[in-house]
């Protein structure tokens, strides 16, 4: 086999394989992800854990192959290395191999690294290019309000910790603390675990609510309609490409 | 009475009867639905409980003839019985049919598909269609969303397994447990009986919904411009059918 | 006085009386519900009380003689009585005669009828017009809508019934106890008095999270977009009545 | 060194020094309000918060000399010192001048203030100013919409003081202690601390939600809209100026 024809393969370009090896790959990235997601529930019994181990061994020789291969078959060996595909096939593998041998349960953080290998799906999702370049053309943007976010984070965090601090030092103990209060609160995820109980406190929090989340909101406008515009102009280019009219 | 005419009063197209035929259809499928959610309060007295059986019984035997004068109907007989509504219009009448006779608190699960039923509703709205295409439209995109909600929720969920296991190993005991966290924060529900408490899950949980609610909000945002675009459409098909100008 | 004069007035029309009028009403009306509202907290001093007794019984005695002016006033006296208007000026001083010379803390759901007054407000906000053509544009959608997540909350209630009601008879006692699980979660606000413990449930409610957010928020975005394309058609309109080019 | 050079160093025009001392004094002004944040945190070991004021003085000194230069410099010095800027800069170094020699603990909200340093950022974002523009095209809608929210959750409060002040008197004691619930409850937060728990309460909560989120949910789409169509008025104007065809 020649490297030409393992780089199509690899690819999923080449016309009798590529399609299979694609799927099959896809496929056995998925469950090893519901592997090490069921490997983490307690309580598991031992031949549940030791099959897990077995399969995590097996797919770890299969991303090895695959890892060997493709750098063995990549027109510039040292790009793929370094690209950021060629690290994240190395994370998904080097975890188990530096483990072999060792106790699992004392190096957990070691091992959740391998959920990583999530990425390597990336690689086969065309659609994935498109939401990048929807992103990328709103990214001042974004910066922008991330910058805002934070300081409209900071200003309230420390407006409610001027409120509250007294009537419920534990909760919001600090300017950091309350920190915690702004994101759950601005987020309306609201988990109730931190809420202000003085009037100041709770007048200032529905000013505040009803202001900040305009703002908030604003950049997820913005990556809808980069989207949605993003389709337009495809489907646009397409019809060109044609040679007919709209 | 012709197959036709009995065809065409069952469609609510037929002049006299249709609509009279539909209003009263969808009167009993909405009543019904109604008794159902009755039939599960708690401490009911005795009438009330037979009062509702009686009335099920009713609504039963009405859809059983609708069934049989449907099949019978039918230009296609086969095919009307495994069309969607053939099986929406049988699983409307099947469970109380095979539960005549039986305890019906032993057969719980049995009872709540009744409720199915709402489904028969869908026939006679034609704005659903409309609903319908609106999401086959985005599909596509839908799908890519889909998957990529999936990831994140599984990358979120293994990050914050990793960073308050050993702070509260009940509530993130495990990678799924904590799936069950980034769902209800992602979605900003919040119910707050699983919230991080350390330092580190904090501000992971901070960064993570800052970013990830962008990415959630993008499909939302795609179906309402492709219903608006959709109503934008039929307005100009409207409109050239009528000869006129914009 | 004139009749037609005193109308110009009350209508806020009259070039030299209109305006001060139309404010004065204005800020009466805010500070009486103010009042209305100061009056609920518990354990207000005696003085407060009887101050806002007394101010209660000034701002009747205002709206009575606006009342009777602009029935005197009215071109068609019947059909302002029954109008909308009519009625809204009706509720704001009646339930306050009736009580007059009652226990008031017998009748609270008597006195609450009062804050209708803040109705009032509507007639001199220009604004509210166009919010409301903008809602009427989009009628048919949201009824269609209203209908559709009636439905979704039924089968969502129903199937978390199914899910839970063994695991927590108390909190998922019946369909319509369900339905506020349903509610509650689908709008997102979370409160956190009822959410799902078994595994059954949490992966029925994080899939339905996922698509139900999708068409609870569509009917948001067609209100958003008809409203800006009133915004655009008015400002058309100003364009072309000046004679200028857009 | 002219008075026209340093007003072009401080205003980062200057060629030379322009650019290193605007982003200088922008990570002085993070770092100081990283500092403000830290120094709230409870249980500071000695050192660390005699290093914090040693910091605090530090940066104090250098935006005492910045404001210093500023005002010699400024073309219109009184103009200067009243615009919000002006203000902005002073409140910057005014608490800590004041505190010098007092224990800082007893005066917690005279340095809190010292946060506001925060707006010092905004002179050197160019980006707010668009955002600052897209937020006043759209404001005499969100001033309408202010209005009518406060209504809505006026109205909102009435009602559920109406459904649940018997059931709980202790959390909807009064109509203001309502309007808590409403904020929390129609900005889908849902904290938890207040819930309707009688049946009419949660039908009216649910309906409520179902209506109201729609009208919350306008001026964050009016604000998008404007946003992005203000980006599309920049990219045409910026194409024009090139004197290229769009």
């Amino acid at each position: 086999m020649t490297r030409v024809r393992m780089h199509a393969i690899l690819d999923g370009d080449d016309p009798s394989w590529g399609r299979t090896f694609a799927v099959a790959i896809q496929t056995i990235i998925v469950l090893s992800c519901v592997a090490i997601a069921i490997e983490t529930l307690p309580d598991n019994p031992l031949w549940l854990d030791r099959g897990l181990l077995g399969f995590e061994l097996v797919v770890v020789s299969i991303f090895t192959v695959e890892y060997v291969a493709r750098v063995w078959s990549a027109p510039n060996r040292l790009r793929y290395v370094f690209s950021v595909f060629g690290v994240v096939d190395l994370l998904s593998i080097l975890p188990t191999l530096l483990l072999v041998g060792y106790d699992l349960h004392a190096l957990r953080a070691l091992r959740l690294v391998r959920v990583l290998r999530l990425f390597k799906l990336v690689r086969y999702v065309k659609a994935f290019e498109r939401l990048a370049r929807a992103f990328r053309s709103v990214l001042a943007e974004l910066v922008v309000f991330a910058g805002l976010a934070s300081i409209v984070l900071f200003l309230c965090a420390s407006a409610i910790y001027w409120f509250e601090n007294e009537a419920q030092p534990e909760v919001f103990a600090s300017i950091p603390h309350s920190m915690w209060w702004a994101v759950v609160t601005l987020t309306t995820v609201g988990y109730g675990d931190a809420y202000p109980v003085t009037a100041g406190g709770r007048i200032f929090t529905g000013v505040m609510l009803l202001i900040a989340l305009g703002i908030i909101a604003v950049p997820t406008g913005l990556v809808a309609s980069a989207l949605s515009s993003e389709r337009v102009r495809e489907a646009e280019g397409d019809r060109e490409r044609d040679g007919g009219r709209p």
